[in-house]
């Protein structure tokens, strides 16, 4: 079964849990002749990186990612690429409580009933860190879709307070990736005081894709919206997905609808 | 590609058009010795039945299933299943109209520009009328399934009307499946003034498993949040899915959740 | 699993047992504004259709097949194509003692172990009458490829009598499909007195293509070489496949071999 | 698409060039619990390891595997798992010549004509050292399959000298791997009078597995004959496949053939 790999022209395998030695992939589908070198995928990772600020998890990883094969003097080759990034932050300690409970809302007992075996040492495959794997390949799938498409995204959401204000312009200038500076403030007070009482709150964000060609996706059960919903559902603590007007829509009668709802924009929510 | 299968070890492929001859399904992965007949799939067939009341298309079908193959002697073999629906509203009629123009909010446009070609007939593949193969290999599903898990559904939300009642006895017995028969009266007469003034409107479903097995579904890509929202997003006029809390988590911190969020319930709403 | 289902980009998923009601196949992945219609099928099936001469089984089908779907003012629209052939020859007989019993050398002994049942009334899906979709499917990949490619295919071994010649001409002229007529005479005799016994033979098959593009087929696991054999032995008591000089390359060494293998002309035997 | 990967069930993807930094698999759908370390690969590695006498490939190579992922404490957990070996021979030389050449009978020319673009340091991925990973994938399939299955392989033919011994105590104790001493002496001579010409010679390998249960595999296009002339066309060089009797079959009459061809022994041949 294919449990750890997504997509299908363009496919990618991701591997390593948390704690061990490394993690990584192997992307496939990749056309020939796309230049490529660690520098294309460095930054997204960059990005994503934790302990940027005392909002995150403290973590302390370089992500430094590395391509082992599919690249030739600088291009793509067609066959697979394989990427890995080594664990650093991996120190040894005294496993003791944790071995024997399940942290709530993981994905520990999951996993320990379905397989009859944990990596206590963290979260394992369900860890978080899962997720660089597809920063990275999502990188080398950026480079492949061109500039004629682009792709934005903010933080729009934390706990009940949601801004209307979409200024992309203010998005890397502040801890929560906010396209609004003044909520982006509140927010800080407000997370600084949630974490002092020992707790954590969820969070709503926003992708805008534009120049996205009409067609584009495969019908009915590989639709680019049951795809988009698929990859979003797949990341941990994920549980809600909306595509375009979302549940709004539901509230809304039809006639009161634009005409005409054109495939070049294409927003989507994931909380 | 398998544009037109769902699901790993169970899976099933449609084939079909809203105005062609028939529409069917090959289910494949089913296990051997499971007691089948038609029986087993045209109740939930009807239940699906359009124009069953003035709220819905006005389509004529009974939408009787036939099964072709994998079953012997009341049992399946292990081999595929054939079901074949034979379209019954198909008369001929001018599409004069139809054939240059494009319906607002239909995936006419998107098949045009993607293939070149179009059944103006109809929404060919892309209309509602591909669900009704789903509802018959779900039903062969819900076989395999036995009796340990309880799957119920019903339409909990209309326009921005939502109802919290979940008596679940109400919901067959009235013409939206509305589990309050209040809210059910309500919704007829909006729904008659919506209609009179040729619009529609929208609505959230909600559905809730029993009985799940903790670590049921794979890890990762294929994880159950995963498929289920990639399921529902694949149906026509679907825009939002939520697992759980949805977006509700969002605005809730974590200190205030359930500490143990056990897997024998699953709650997901699809709008 | 995808058991019943071949092909990568274009593929096809068989249905129906040999004494079902039906058979048929489902092909996804067909480019939309192929002129197709039953007409390009029907020739491929009928070339197939047993009981054309003395020397094959003596069921009676005319294999008829219908497009049900996928095929809108005469082309290919995209979407699945659906083909069935009704099954005529199920005449109900007293199944008593074959019931009870398992042919040597037929899967019947392996579906019963595997699956715990079995349709005793023929081969079901290990019937050869499998083969009919693969042919109905086949003559849909034949108007896709084009004429710039040639296929052809006949029968150059009987038991231990290989002919070496290659009139094509000849082919389609002889019971045998064997591309020399004397030799064809010989096998019809050897095969009456075969027959009388209660006997059958075995025989080789030769298939060769002309104009295949260099780099058809993608690299290793699914290389074009290996899809063939995968697909040869898949048809049942097919037991060896050669792809160009297959066992005889090992008899030879590497500087008497022809110093460029070009891509453009593929042969390969299946026994 | 799948091309690099192999399986189904239990599934792996290889990357790597024969002249990159390293090569790797990961190996997904292993069940969890499986006790695993490098020494149940390494072994298997051993055996394939080039330049262990002066009639294979002289390229130096430890090929020393490490597990990345999904091992804990000694036990398989469930999840993919990582599996790398570092090239070591990757001297840097001149490669002016071969740049700007094809050499006959590899894949160097497709791979041109198909991606624009080749790795001209050797063969890339079409490199024989692709198998290296198959082999490590397999040494984990090896220990899923427990012992009651033994997979036996020798070396029967070389060029048009066939040895019909079986000796299997002999297989390990020459450089050929041959089942019989006396044909192993003979064919070192032979073998060296063909490379002192320049040239090379193909061989025929021989594969027995015992103990295999009635039932292993799947129906029609995944049947265990299919798969596995799949598997061994995929590897290069690999010409030609039998099962069982394989091309000899269609010289026998099927009343000389044994009554009840049992599941439990399995030949095949691959050249």
């Amino acid at each position: 079964m294919t449990f750890n790999t997504f997509g299908h022209m363009f496919r990618f395998t991701t591997w390593g849990e948390s704690h061990g030695e490394a993690i990584g992939c192997v992307v496939d589908g990749v056309p020939p002749l796309i230049p490529l070198s660690e520098k294309d995928i460095q930054p997204y990772l960059d990005k994503r990186r934790p302990a940027q600020s005392r909002h995150t998890t403290q973590r302390k990883e370089t992500d430094t990612v590395k391509i082992l094969s599919g690249v030739f003097e600088g291009k793509t080759t067609g066959t697979p690429i394989s990427l890995i990034i080594y664990n650093e932050d991996q120190k040894s300690k005294d496993y003791g409580e944790i071995k024997d409970s399940f942290r709530p809302g993981h994905a520990d007992y999951t996993y320990m009933m379905k397989y009859g075996i944990r990596d206590y040492r963290g979260g394992g495959r369900s860890s978080a860190r899962e997720t660089a794997m597809r920063v990275a390949a999502g990188a080398i799938a950026r480079k492949i879709l061109g500039s004629s498409i682009t792709i934005r995204g903010a933080m729009v959401q934390m706990g009940d307070d949601a801004t209307a204000k979409r200024d992309w312009a203010q998005v890397p200038k502040n801890a929560f990736w906010c396209p609004d500076s003044a909520t982006a403030k509140c927010w800080e007070k407000s997370l600084d005081t949630i974490r002092k009482e020992g707790s954590s709150i969820g969070a709503v964000v926003e992708i805008v894709a534009e120049g996205v060609p009409v067609g584009l996706g495969a019908p009915i059960y590989k639709k680019l919206d049951s795809d988009l919903a698929s990859a979003m559902m797949s990341i941990n603590a994920v549980k809600g997905v909306e595509i375009g007007d979302g549940f709004a829509a539901a509230a809304r009668p039809a006639s009161r609808r634009p005409l005409c709802c054109q495939a070049h924009q294409l927003d989507f929510n994931a909380s």
